[in-house]
Parts: structure tokens; C-alpha cells; sequence
């Protein structure tokens, strides 16, 4: 898992993606040569600081999201968050400003609701932090801050390695608010005549989704994808068997956010590995799940 | 009124119209031949389950949304809602897993806000149940659940028998978040310049909007519709004798919405009957309105 | 300070921008041929209410929303907001219905939290109601309502004057969910390839950002703009000399919103005069402020 601890440790709050861009395009540079098709990678301003991989003849995409949540340093000690971070006072949070490298600690004051940071001085207004990456292994677990989606991307990596025909969009800002994957569908409809969409993101453990049990495909959150493609990617899951757990949810959101509303006609279908302590900096995800995590995408890349 | 007793019968919440478009794409080859012109109807897979009826040279289209609200099995015997349904205990509602067809009972606990359902087995995760339908008629009304939106279905049915130019749009998803008024914006304007909207849905009963005075033209809703349009409506609507009644609301959307976020200029008027007892299974609509539905939706499409 | 103060006399809440259009058409004829380079002028059924101006070879695009805050009148005497208007008992309202024009007064009861005019008629279903215009000027302010965003319309028309390369957008539906720049954005985007933007429009004064500081550049707001272009705006306004604060904000809005939603790779920053009284009669801002705002503005569509 040193691929993943290095994803980990990245500095990539949603909006300055461009740390996780440049790892990324460098990754793909040295290692693409050992995959089984050569994709063609995508990476301009007109694509800000994403990336597409288009290998073979696409039939569906694989959006896995960059970002992470974070701070934002406001006035004074006050800080703004970057997505929806737990926000328990004692937190590590790092980041730079004009004077250097920081390493401060997160403060909240809970009848007040407000977040502050404690540092020896104040820090550049807009300063940028993030949890600081304590990356713990174990011989059934990962745990570190930002598993969510930095394992995404892994799995999208270890995708990489034998996909024949489809596209891995490495996506912005779906940590808040969302941002890019509106003009990627359109790119990628309009070039590929490709719709199906997988979400290559983290989702929760509950009470109906346990970890080790299997990658999660979720039959709908606080969104509701078309029943029949979902019911399609059950199938395929079914006679693959590969280990998987259904997941009914009302509330939560993926970039298949975008992908509902835009002016074209995407299906989409959440599958990912759960994960326990979320948007904390001891997110822990079970290795089982991420196996068939991995394994699930080989397969529905395959048959969709 | 037997046609909208059957649309009120089908299983079709949001995500999973497929039911209901494939009884009016049987419905429509059955009886266009009956209609003054013959439409072109578009469906397929990049119209996922929307239709679109083009009638000689359109120059404005009608929106009327096939989907219903529901609920969603979860975990146990937890319910998830499909859109916003009014949740009293003891609904009956309706649908079917891989044991067979459910008729069971909603619960509703107050206390705790949670949704449940009664039936002596546990029911498949993720199956989408639905109101009972018990349709019920008057000399003066109709009352059923889904008058929401299948009397705009039926009522744009109707309107399809004269219609001599102009498009009629069967969506997906307006009870929850929406998710094909976008793509078929783009399509109809970017095939036939066309971007006056009608928006064919049932509002509600208020203060100042009542049973049997006529079809409601709605001057805004929680978004505003651009005024000159509104007032076009209005006048042909004055003109035309039809009775009809002026809404005013800051709350409530439609599939207008989508047509106002939409990177093309559409204007748009929610035009339709109002109902009491919103999202229940007792929805109740004075026959005038329908008539009178009818008969502006006939004027308008000549006049726009 | 005339013609902000026209400006700021026009009736124009969200969606009936007429007046403002009409205005701004008129006032573009009659000035353009004082100015260094003519531009294309696009305003058409297109654009609905909007107004396009191209400047040259455009590299960036300025936004000024010309809508204001307003109520609608329901039924009998209930009022309903259009946007987020300040609401104080006594505040005087003005507008026009068919029996001609109103001047009444606005009441708000707090504790049924209900919006009510007092008039000494019933006023008709559906007008719209804007704050009555008191224009006041000193050496170092200027106050009245809708200086949000009247003022942002001035500085472009300012701004107009000595542009070369550019566009600037007039927008509609700003202060209402929006409903315009998805379509200008599309249109920019596909017709001259441009992909940045400065939103010419008001902020808050806060314990971070004062009057008479300089103009406003917006490191993020409720959403949060690729960090490299704010960088790069900064970095121009550093050089430039023009006196200049930075702001940081996890609430609020403008119409960057529908860029940051766009099927679209656009960049876009914030950058505009501070007010205090916001959505008041009584909006307030300090004469340096709008100086340094017209200067940035004119150095930053150099430089982009």
C-alpha cells in the first residue's frame, strides 16, 4: 500500500487539486508502459486540473475524485472549512503560507460553532490546511486520513493496469460543491458516445453495509439513479462472484451529482469500498473491501 | 376518465419510469392514428426513459413529468422516501420483490421521524414501493393518489389529439432532484430552435387559488419565470375566455427548473389544475380544472 | 455620480430585467463612440433579457448582474421575497399595477414571520415591489438601495470606456437562483474560446474587509474557485499598485455559481467594492472602493 499512503499524503483540498495532478500525470508517465493498452491522456486548461485516460473503445467511465476536505484560513485564527471535515479540537492540520511549511492544531468551540486553529502566529489569510497524514496498515486494515477518495484513485490506478476499452476521469472539487465533472460527461459523451458511469468513491459503514463484507454498490443516496442500470450492475456483480453488499441510503452525494443534472442522458451507479470514521483523519477502510473493490471494476469494465 | 384511472394504476416512482413509458409508447401507436397529426416520437437509449412527441413545426413544448414519489426499502423494515410523500400511518402501499407482489402498510413514528413499513416478512433492500391506487369518482371530481403528475400525462394525451405543431415531453425524476429536463432542453432546442415551455403539472389548493375556478397559471414559484412570458400566457389566456386562475408562491418547483439552470434561454410557465391533499393517496381535482387544463393547453400551443 | 444614481432608480427585480435592458441598450448606443474600441452588441430573444458586449479579441469575460432584490405581491396583502431582501417594517416599496403607480409601505411581522404591504388598496396578484430609491452622496460615500449591483453595472460601463479585449455580460437572475450565465457562459465559450472571469458585483463589509481599504478580490465564498486563477489575480494586483483586500468567506454567492456548475471550464474570481446595509435601502459604499475597483478592473483585462 505505499501507492496509497503516497495518495494519502498529497495536499489537494478541493479547488487546488493541482498537487494530485501533477503526482498523478508523473505516475501514469513512469507506469504506463507496463499496462495492457495505452491510454490517451487528457490534461489541458480546458480541463483545468483534471484527467481523463481514455483506453480502447470506451463504453463507460470510471470518475474517481481527487480532492480532499480541508480549512480555510479566514481572519485572524478563524477558520472556514473545505467540504464537511469532522471537527474535533486537537486535530493535526498542515499546510504553507508566505513564511512556510505549518503544522498547527484545529479548534472548535462548540456553544460558539466556531473553528479556529492554535499556531504561534497567525497564518496568511486563504492559507489552505488539510489533516495531517498518520497512515497506519494493518494485516486487515488501512487507516489515514483522506481514504476518501485517495483510495478511489488507487483502485482507478489498479484499474489502469488491464483495462482495454474505457475512460478513468480523475475529477475536482467533489468534496464541495462540485466543478468538473459537468464538462467532462459532456467531453466524454460527445467524443466517446459514452453514458455509463461508475463512481469510484468511498461511502459509510451503517448498519446495513459492514466492512469486510465486500465493495458497496449503492442502489441510491440523497440521488436516485435509473433502476435498470443499477439493477444491471447487481448482475454483473452477481455472476461475477465477486463479494458485494447493497446499500440503501437517503442522504450523501457523489460526482454522479453532476452527472444527474447535466444535459445529457448518463446512468450512473456508486461502487466502492465502505469506510468507518469518516471525514476524519482515522477514516479505516477493511482490505477484503478493497480487493473486491479492485476486482468488481475489472469485471463491470468488462461487461458493461 | 378510465385512461387516468389506468396511468394512476402504474408503478412508476422516480427512477423507475420504465413502466409508464412503455404503456404510452403502446398507448400513442394505438391511438395516433385517431390524432389530427402524426407525431415524431423520440425514444431510446439517449433519451433513457423520457419520450418526446414532435408535432409538425413546433414552436413550444410541454413538460409533463411521468414519475411518482414513493419510498424506498432500506435496512430491517426501514423506509427511505422518493421525493416528498405525505407519511401517515397506515398508507397502503404497493410493489414487488423477487418473492412476489407486496401489499403492506407504511408506518410513520413521529417521535423519532422514522419510516417503517408492516408485512410479515422482510422486503428485498432497495425495493420502491408506492401508494395503493384507489381512484375514486364524482359527478364534480376525481381523487386518487398520483393525480400528481398523471393528470398532466393525461391532460397533454388529450392535447395530442389536435395538435397541429408543437412538441409534448414525457420526463423522468421531477419529484426527486430531477434529472432529464436538461438533456431534453438541449435537444429541442438545438434540433428545433424551439424554448417557450409549458410546464403541464398539478399545484395546490391555497387561499387564493380554488377547486372548480379554473386551470392555474403559476406567476412564480420558488424561481421566478421571466415576466414578459408570464404576461404573454396571461393575455392569451384573457383573450381565450377560459376560466383560469393567477397563483403567486415562494415555495414549490417543477420540471421548470431544470429549463431556468439550463444553458439555453428558455422561458417557461407552470400551467395546470390544482389538487388538494398533495402527496397523499387522496389527491382530489375539480373536473372544471381538468377541462379547463385542456382547453388553455389547445389555445396556448396555437397561439404561442 | 449620475448615472449610478439612474441606475440605481430603475425597476428591475429578478426576471422583469426589461427596464434595465432597455436602459442599458439605449445608454451603449448613445456613448460607444467615445469609446477606444466599438464592440459587437448582442442582445437578442437568444439572450432574453441579457446584453453581450465584445470587446476586440477577448481573452476574459466581466459579470454585472442587473437584477435587484424586490417582493411579489401574493394574496390580499401578503408579499412574497424576491431574493434576499431586508425586511423592516416601514421600509417604502415602489411599483405599478393596472391601476397604476404604488408608493406603500412594507411590514414585517416577526413573530408569525409573515411579509405584508400597508396600502390603502389590494394591489394586483403577482406585481413586483422594489425599495424606493433615496439617492444620497457625500465626498467619501455613496448610499442607496441596489448599489448591489448597479454598481457593477457602472464600473463596466467604466469599464467600457478604454476596454480593448474583452466581454462583458450582463446578467440576469442573480439575486434569484440564477438563470442566465449558464447560457452567456455556453455562448463565450464556444464563440470565442474564453474561459476567464472576474463577477463585477458587491460584498459585505466585515471584521476582515473595511471601507476604504480598496477594492475586494474574493479568495472563495460558498463555493471555491480554482486556486491558481485567484493566485494569478492576486499576483496582477500586487503588481499593479492598486490598492486591493482579500476576503474569505464559507457563505454567500454570486453569479459565479452557474460558471463553477457549467458544462464548462471556466476559471472565475470575485473582485468588487465592499457595502455595508447589505440588501437595505440603505447600502453603503466608500468612494476609494469603487475608484480602486474601476482602476483593478481596468489593469486586470489588460493583464489576463
Amino acid at each position: 500500500m505505499k501507492l496509497l499512503k503516497q495518495l494519502c499524503q498529497i495536499h489537494a483540498p478541493s479547488g487546488n487539486e493541482k498537487n494530485m495532478t501533477d503526482f498523478l500525470l508523473n505516475y501514469i508517465e513512469t507506469h504506463k508502459v507496463q499496462w495492457k493498452v495505452q491510454p490517451v491522456i487528457v490534461n489541458n486548461e480546458d480541463f483545468q486540473d483534471c484527467i481523463l485516460l481514455v483506453f480502447g473503445e470506451p463504453r463507460a467511465a470510471v470518475f474517481a475524485h481527487m480532492d480532499s476536505i480541508g480549512f480555510t484560513v479566514r481572519y485572524g485564527k478563524q477558520l472556514v472549512p473545505i467540504g464537511g471535515p469532522a471537527t474535533k479540537t486537537g486535530y493535526t492540520l498542515t499546510g504553507a503560507d508566505s513564511q512556510g511549511e505549518i503544522t498547527c492544531t484545529l479548534k472548535y468551540d462548540e456553544e460558539e460553532g466556531e473553528l479556529s486553529y492554535d499556531y504561534h502566529r497567525e497564518i496568511d489569510r486563504g492559507t489552505e490546511l488539510v489533516f495531517a497524514c498518520d497512515f497506519r496498515e494493518t494485516d486487515e486494515t488501512v487507516q489515514s486520513c483522506y481514504i476518501d477518495n485517495r483510495l478511489g484513485v488507487w483502485a482507478a490506478l489498479r484499474l489502469a493496469e488491464t483495462l482495454e476499452n474505457g475512460i478513468i476521469a480523475f475529477s475536482c472539487w467533489e468534496e464541495h460543491g462540485g466543478g468538473s465533472v459537468a464538462y467532462l460527461a459532456k467531453y466524454i459523451y460527445e467524443h466517446y458516445h459514452v453514458r455509463q458511469a461508475l463512481i469510484a468513491d468511498i461511502t459509510w459503514v451503517t448498519e446495513g453495509v459492514q466492512p469486510g463484507k465486500g465493495v458497496v454498490i449503492s442502489m441510491r443516496d440523497s440521488l436516485i439513479p435509473r433502476r435498470s442500470y443499477v439493477q444491471k450492475i447487481i448482475n454483473i456483480a452477481k455472476e461475477s462472484g465477486v463479494p458485494y453488499q447493497l446499500e440503501v441510503e437517503g442522504a450523501g452525494g457523489s460526482d454522479a451529482k453532476e452527472l444527474q443534472k447535466a444535459a445529457y442522458p448518463w446512468d450512473w451507479c456508486f461502487v466502492g469500498a465502505p469506510e468507518d470514521n469518516v471525514h476524519t483523519p482515522d477514516e479505516i477502510v477493511n482490505k477484503k473491501d478493497i480487493d473486491s473493490m479492485v476486482k468488481l471494476y475489472q469485471v463491470l469494465m468488462e461487461k458493461l
